[in-house]
C-alpha cells in the first residue's frame, strides 16, 4: 500500500490530536483510501515541553521542509505573515499544504492560490472544524448560485449570549464561566469583537463567491455592548440574539458583515446553542441547507485536517478557493447601502419632550418606528427600546449621531441588526 | 476551455431541472471548474408529452449509450433491475455514471461498484438531495469512526407527522394534505412504509460503514400507526415522534434500523420540521456534526445530480462507495439484539384484573416500566401507555405477544422505540 508521509508544523493541541488520530484510526484511514497517511516528523517552538505524541521533533522548520519524503505538510503554528512565509516555502518545496490558520487566510488566501495553479491546499479545518463547510461549497451547493449565508462561527460568543439568554448570566459572568470550561482564551478579545467570525466568513464567501476582501473592508462588529434589556427585549418580540457572519447576494453586489442579530426564534439557526457552530447556505436552487457541528475543539479541528490529507491523497484536482475562473461582475457592496430593520436601545434623561424630540429625529432620517417600549425610569434615567421598519444603515448612522449629542442622552446609543 | 458532453436518462421533474439548471448556472459552472458541461441528448418514455426543454430528445437508450461524445450519463429511470441494467451499460460504454436512483442503489450498489475499480460513480441525489451528506461521510468525516448515524430521511413522513404534532392533525387528515400540496404520491405506500427511508439508509450504511445489507435484513416501520394518543403522550413527556433512519456502532456491530421514535424534543435533530430531511451523524473525533435540507423536490434533487457531474470533471478518484477496502470485522447486528426504551400502547376492555395480569406478563420477561399513564375508560375501553426502561428488543417482542394473545385486549398493541 502506498505511503504518504506527513509533516506538522505546530503540535499544540490540534496538531498532537492530527498525529494520534492518524495513529489511532490509521487502518480505517487507509481502507478509504487505499493509502497509508504517516505523519514522521512534527516541528514545534518549544522542544522542552512535554508532549504525549510519539513522533520525531525538531524546532527546526527545515526540518520538514527539506525532507523530500514529506508529500504534505500541515500548518498549524497560527500568526498571520509568519505562517504565510513558511506556507509558501511549503509550496515551493512542491508539497501539498493544510492549514488552520483563517486569520491567515483571511488576508492571504488569494496570494496563496496564485503561487501555483491547481497545487493541493486544504484549509477545512479554518472555518468550523466539525462542520465540512468548504467541501460543501466547493463540490455540493457547486451548481448553485449561493444566495446568502448565515453562520454562528464563533463558539466563544455563542456560549456566552446562549448563558445570558436561556440563564439571565451577565455578560460578565457568561465570559467568566467560558474561560473556566476553556470555551474561551485568556484573552478572549478576538472571539468576542466578532474579528475570528469575520476571518471565516471571509475564507467562506471567496467559496461562495470568489470574493477577495479583507477584514478592514467589511462591518465586523462584537457582542460586548449587549446587555440583560436586549435579551429581554428579543424575548418579548420572540427574537433571540446570535452572533451571524453574513453574506448576501443582492443583484450584483455582495454584502459581507459580522455582527450580533435580532433572530427570529423559530429559525433553525437560532436554534444553535451553547458552543456549537452553524451555517445556513440559501442557494437558488436548493433551497436552504444547514451544517451545524462543534466549532472548535482539538479533536473536531484534527478531524477536519485529516480530510484535507485523505482528499490529496485522493488525488482530487480543484481550485483552492473553488472557481477556476473569478465572476468579475460580483462586487463588494458599500457598508452604508445596508438596509434592514434595527433594534434600537437610547439611555435618556426623563423629562418631557425626549420622546418629540427623538421621534421628529428619526423621522427626518426616514426611520419609522416599528415597536416601541419603554421602561419605567430608575434614578431619573428612562430605557427606551424599539424596533424599526426597513430603513437604511446610513440614515442610522446619521439618527443615532444626532439623539446621541441631545443633553437628555445619559449614555451612547446602542443598536442591533433585525436578521429576516 | 473543455467541453463534457451529458446524456439524460429520464426527463421527468429532476431531468428537467439538471437540463434546465446546466443551462442557465453555465457560467457559474464552468468558471468552478474550468470546464463546461454540456447536456446534449436525453431519452425519455413518451416522446408525445409535452415538455419544458431544449434538448435532443429519443425514446432509444442507445441514442445516449452508442453516442462516443457523451462522457457522463445521468440515470434518472427510476425502478430497480431496469435501471441497473442501464447501470451496467452505461459503464461497459466507460462512461462516468449519476445516479438518482436509491432503490436500485439499495439492492445493487455493490454489484455497480464492482464492475470497474474505481470508474467514477456518483449518487449523491439519491440520499436527500438538498444534503450533500454523501460527500460529507465520504470526504468530510472520513478520518472517524462513525459511532451513530440518525436521519429524517423521508419528507413525506415528517410532513405528516409535523402536521400531527403542530396541529392536532389526524394520520388521514395530514396525508391527505401532504397529496393536495404535493409533499406525497397517489400512491404514498414507500413513504410512509418506511421503504423509502430504508434505502436511503442502506446506502448511507455502505459510506460509513462499508457495511453490505439489503431492505429485507434490516428493521423497516412506517408510521401508519402512530395515532392521537401516541402523539399526546410524547408531547406530555417532552417527546416528539419522528421516523427515523438509525445506524448505530456497537462493538463490532451495526444496528441498522427504519422506524418511528420517541425522540427529546430539544435534540436538534427533533427540530427538523415539515417537509424538511436532516441527519445527524456522531464520529469519533468530530462529535455530533447535523445536515439539513430539503429532502426531495426537482431543483435541489437536481443541484445534488450537479454536483456529481462537478466532482466527476475535476477528476476526484475514489472508491464509489467510500472505501478502498472494507474493514470485515464490522457485521450486522442481529434484528433482536436491539436494546432500547419503548413506548407502549395498549387498548383493553375495562375489568379488574387487567393490569396486574399485563404487569405479570412484563415482568415475567424483564420488562421493568418507567412512567405510565391510563386514560379513562370510553365505551368500556381503556387506553394504557407506559414507556419502560431499557429492555431488549426480543423481549418486547414475547411480551406483547403474549398480551395481545388475552382475552381482555381490545385491539392489537403498538410500540414506538426511545430514541436516546
Amino acid at each position: 500500500m502506498r505511503e504518504i508521509k506527513v509533516g506538522v508544523i505546530g503540535a499544540g493541541v490540534v496538531g498532537s490530536s492530527v498525529i494520534k488520530i492518524l495513529q489511532e484510526n490509521q487502518e480505517l484511514i487507509s481502507n478509504r483510501i487505499g493509502a497509508r497517511l504517516i505523519p514522521t516528523k512534527a516541528v514545534v517552538k518549544d522542544l522542552t515541553k512535554k508532549r504525549d505524541i510519539n513522533i520525531a521533533l525538531s524546532d527546526d522548520i527545515n526540518f520538514i521542509l527539506e525532507d523530500e519524503s514529506i508529500e504534505i505538510v500541515i500548518e498549524l503554528m497560527g500568526g498571520v505573515e509568519q505562517a504565510f512565509e513558511v506556507a509558501k516555502k511549503v509550496l515551493e518545496k512542491n508539497k501539498s499544504l493544510v492549514t488552520a490558520n483563517k486569520a491567515m487566510l483571511a488576508y492571504h488566501r488569494y496570494d496563496l492560490q496564485k503561487i501555483k495553479k491547481n497545487h493541493p491546499i486544504g484549509f477545512e479545518a479554518s472555518v468550523c472544524g466539525g462542520i465540512p463547510i468548504i467541501k460543501a461549497l466547493k463540490d455540493g451547493l457547486a451548481a448553485n448560485h449561493i444566495l446568502s449565508l448565515r453562520g454562528i462561527l464563533n463558539g466563544t460568543s455563542n456560549y456566552i449570549l446562549t448563558q445570558m439568554i436561556q440563564n439571565a448570566m451577565s455578560f460578565d459572568d457568561a465570559l467568566k464561566q467560558a474561560q473556566i470550561l476553556g470555551y474561551a482564551e485568556a484573552d478572549p478579545t478576538l472571539d468576542i469583537d466578532g474579528s475570528d467570525a469575520g476571518h471565516k466568513l471571509l475564507i467562506l464567501a471567496s467559496l461562495a463567491y470568489g470574493i477577495d476582501a479583507k477584514p478592514q473592508d467589511i462591518i465586523i462588529e462584537g457582542i460586548e455592548k449587549i446587555n440583560a434589556s436586549d435579551i429581554a427585549f428579543a424575548n418579548e418580540f420572540g427574537f433571540v440574539i446570535k452572533l451571524l457572519g453574513i453574506a448576501k447576494k443582492i443583484d450584483n453586489e455582495i454584502e459581507l458583515r459580522v455582527h450580533p442579530v435580532l433572530i427570529d426564534k423559530d429559525k433553525m439557526i437560532a436554534k444553535v446553542d451553547g458552543v456549537m457552530n452553524g451555517i445556513s447556505v440559501v442557494g437558488d436552487r436548493v433551497g436552504e441547507t444547514l451544517y451545524y457541528g462543534a466549532g472548535a475543539g482539538g479533536d473536531a479541528t484534527a478531524s477536519a485536517v485529516i480530510s484535507d490529507l485523505i482528499e490529496i491523497a485522493r488525488g482530487k484536482n480543484s481550485a483552492m478557493l473553488g472557481f477556476e475562473k473569478s465572476d468579475n461582475s460580483l462586487k463588494l457592496r458599500d457598508k452604508g447601502k445596508i438596509q434592514s430593520r434595527y433594534y434600537i436601545r437610547l439611555s435618556a434623561y426623563d423629562k418631557t419632550g425626549v420622546l418629540a424630540k427623538i421621534s421628529s429625529i428619526l423621522s427626518k432620517n426616514n426611520i419609522s418606528i416599528q415597536a416601541f417600549l419603554q421602561k419605567q425610569a430608575k434614578d431619573g434615567i428612562a430605557k427606551l427600546l424599539f424596533t424599526t421598519h426597513i430603513s437604511q444603515e446610513s440614515s442610522i448612522h446619521n439618527a443615532l449621531s444626532e439623539i446621541d449629542s441631545q443633553d437628555f442622552i445619559e449614555s451612547k446609543s446602542f443598536f442591533i441588526r433585525i436578521d429576516e
